[in-house]
């Protein structure tokens, strides 16, 4: 096990703010920038980037500053972006069927390769050429096709019960969209989405008392960059 | 300005997770529950749980625990979730029809109270009694109804201009599915919605030098609340 294994989560979490930003870069034409002004794009301070890069190795050079599409190029590996990974979906309601059609995964180095659904009436339906197919498969064919991502989208009581499902079929990386903490064993990586969480934390902030005024300790938009920056 | 104002952004991230955990075992008929079951459920450490409450005021008995009850309802109102919030959308493609069937909301304090559209197909359109309404509108109709919340699902080239027509209507908190950094003034608070990016920063511990290993270092499932911890 190398060094720089333990890189904190929270650097791993920021690194794909920095991909979309210098592609977004690249497609402006712009080359090369200082740490101030990625800094200034990614919404962290510049020795937040100087810092989190130095755990990759070294990048930039005094006075030029970093070459873009250099990094790019750098980041996209260390994430291991530079090729297209599967990704199970379970779920086909409202919600699993927005997800299936969703277009930024596959731009993005995802495919969803196989869907799975409890409901009869989802299953045997056709997504962009994948047939959804029955719940109880998920073990097989995830282990079949070596899929070892998986995206969960059903209500909160069957989440856990489909997790397990995943992870018996060699899924290492969950993206969880039910409102429930899932338990995993140490050798799986979770993502929550939580769109309701994400509001509940913002009515804090909307009380009648602080109605626009600023508070002097906090910035502007609570970004998950900002904070956790593991000085 | 109290002092209590400047508790961590952090803190207040996790706390739906504990309206959540706390409804659930509300649900459960759990009455009581020690620091240490607490955070079992939640996911992070009782010496957290602890801290975290700690901001807000005294809470539980030595050797009686917190009582669940008290504390959902505490927790529940340092949120201001004890009231309905009006929320806009803005964008009607697939997501942002997804959001607005979505009933995750409405069963947690917010309301879709009014949806803004650019496509002229959408405009007019109605969804749970909320007509469509054309996306010129925005500001004068947010603030004319009083909305400060406001949820952004639109294509990434569109995000800022919305963010801004939002906030001139008086919009302070914005809960952004855009895949683009918003720059926003100091008194608006914002929360992203992800997922692109989520698993970008799963596909790291994907490699396949690191097939199904533990790392020493790390934990289970690189939750927010494990980290940024604020220690």
């Amino acid at each position: 096990m190398m060094k720089h294994d333990v890189i904190p989560d929270v650097v791993i979490r920021r690194l794909p703010v920095y991909v979309r930003t210098l592609r977004q870069m690249l497609a402006e034409q712009v080359t090369s920038a200082s740490s101030e002004e990625l800094g200034l794009r990614v919404g962290v301070s510049a020795a937040q980037i100087r810092r989190d890069l130095s755990y990759f190795g070294r990048f930039g050079t005094q006075g030029k500053g970093y070459d873009i599409q250099q990094l790019e190029l750098a980041v996209t590996r260390i994430l291991h972006l530079d090729r297209q990974w599967d990704a199970a979906l379970v779920g086909f309601g409202h919600l699993g069927q927005a997800i299936a059609q969703y277009h930024g995964f596959e731009q993005n180095s995802f495919r969803i390769s196989t869907i799975f659904a409890r409901n009869p009436d989802h299953v045997g339906q056709q997504v962009n050429g994948v047939v959804v197919l029955d719940a109880p498969a998920i073990t097989d064919v995830v282990r079949e096709m070596g899929v070892r991502i998986g995206i969960i989208a059903v209500p909160a009581s069957a989440a856990q019960d489909v997790a397990d499902q995943l992870i018996a079929g060699g899924v290492r990386a969950i993206l969880n969209y039910a409102p429930v903490i899932l338990r995993l064993p140490d050798n799986v990586w979770m993502r929550e989405i939580d769109p309701t969480g994400a509001l509940q934390s913002l009515t804090y902030y909307l009380s009648a008392d602080r109605p626009t005024g600023k508070t002097p300790h906090t910035r502007a938009s609570g970004r998950i960059l900002d904070e956790a920056a593991g000085e």
